[in-house]
């Protein structure tokens, strides 16, 4: 006689915004609320975690130390054996879990183990940052195309097939992730490709946590800056011809 | 003697997600119970607005009729003479604000105004199709980057300046935007461009509405469907090597 299968949990992918506990969804902030388990990486974690209920486990996954991939890997495993254990299972990811997330690895495993499972979207950093700086991603005729690229590859690195048609376009919003170290090799490919140095960028650091920064410049001037630059925290780069936008006056009282 | 200037309004743009009122942000949804009044686009409507006050006032603009520029003036106008009558104004658009949705107009009006904004980012169709549909936006070797595009320009026509390098990287993910009429043109261009026709593509209707549709198919077919296809929601096409995804498996059960 076998025993009966216990029932499988279920796991919800749940994105955490940028940082800001209040960028949340309403649906994201009731899965967390509701939760047994969360794991959650580094950038998804403070007071977004105030969200879950006092009884949930909370679980830091994604430390900074080891192989990413075997991380990924144990990373999953934690997920699958979590929800076997019939429990309901948030996983937290930072911005838009969608978006350089390591989000396909997770399904697969999920898919594999027949575990069920939702995707929550959130607010991707990108429109946080944009958002923070009075900047639209879009504009009628002048930045018809907004695109989101990673700086760093599996080895850390600028990744070696870079579309640089699409990266060196003028009409574009382009959004870096994870850019900061590899930004003057990125500015040399691009200027190569016909891009102008002024080209106005927007470096965002910590968008939604109260160190939040954000610095207008140009893609010359910042790939300058960056060839020195310690990286001390989550920072993206906006460039394009909004990026230079004015945005909300910070002589005029914001609320 | 002069009449003491009245003090100037708030106006809060506010991202109101994709439909899913519970995929409003915790901000959007307080800022919307804050408002005396509340002007929306026709995308931004149903659900979501149960969250205003019963006593706001709710303003529904951006008719359809009408040519868009004219609007596109008067709703600048409609939120900056709502402000200067010192009342908090919420002007409020669907998914992300900065993403297609004519911000840029209403910064620009509310910067010469001299009114106090603030912009609060939202959840962009574009991530709730894919989470919708089980599919990351970004997948690491394999899609590496992601575009949101408007298969719209001002006349209601595939924009003249496409950049085909961009827009037919096999390795990006794509997101055309307004794209269903003009989408029989894009992938005349796209396979003109060397993309193949069986380039995977999801359809992703009415999303976070309750007649949302997702239909999994490729460029080619889905060109072909749209020839004939009579537009009645509004719909994002997802094209790429992740838009043929699996996703949930339907055959589970889902909360
Ligand atoms: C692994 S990716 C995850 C991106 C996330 N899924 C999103 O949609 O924002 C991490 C990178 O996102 C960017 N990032 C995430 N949160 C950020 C924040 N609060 N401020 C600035 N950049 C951020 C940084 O470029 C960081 O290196
Ligand atoms: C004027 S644009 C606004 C886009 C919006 N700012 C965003 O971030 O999703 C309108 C287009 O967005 C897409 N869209 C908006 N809401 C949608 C939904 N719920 N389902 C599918 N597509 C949607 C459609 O392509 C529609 O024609």
């Amino acid at each position: 006689m076998s025993s009966p299968e216990p029932s499988p949990g279920f796991v919800s992918l749940v994105s955490a915004g940028p940082g800001d506990p209040e960028l949340l969804t309403l649906k994201a902030a009731r899965r967390l609320a509701e939760a047994e388990v969360v794991l959650f990486d580094d950038l998804a974690s403070g007071p977004v975690l105030d969200h879950a209920a006092a009884r949930a486990e909370l679980i830091a996954v994604g430390k900074r130390a080891g192989r990413p991939s075997a991380r990924q890997d144990a990373v999953n495993r934690l997920i699958v054996d979590h929800a076997r254990q019939g429990r309901r299972v948030v996983r937290l990811k930072s911005g838009d879990s969608g978006i350089f997330g390591r989000l396909e690895e997770e399904l697969t495993a999920l898919v594999e183990a027949g575990i069920p499972f939702e995707i929550i979207p959130g607010v991707t950093s990108a429109s946080a940052a944009a958002a923070a700086a009075g900047m639209p991603l879009t504009r009628r005729l002048t930045a018809r195309r907004v695109q989101f690229v990673t700086g760093a590859d599996v080895t850390g690195h600028l990744p070696e097939d870079v579309n640089w048609a699409a990266l060196a376009d003028p009409h574009a919003t382009t959004a870096v992730f994870m850019g900061q170290r590899s930004f003057p090799k990125l500015v040399t490919g691009l200027l190569a490709h016909g891009m102008s140095p002024d080209t106005p960028a927007l470096f965002a650091e910590a968008i939604g946590h109260p160190q939040q920064r954000l610095v207008h410049t140009t893609i010359a001037e910042l790939a300058r800056a960056m060839e020195t630059a310690e990286v001390v925290q989550p920072g993206l780069i906006l460039y394009g011809p909004l990026a230079g936008h004015p945005g909300p006056d910070p002589a005029l009282p914001l609320p």
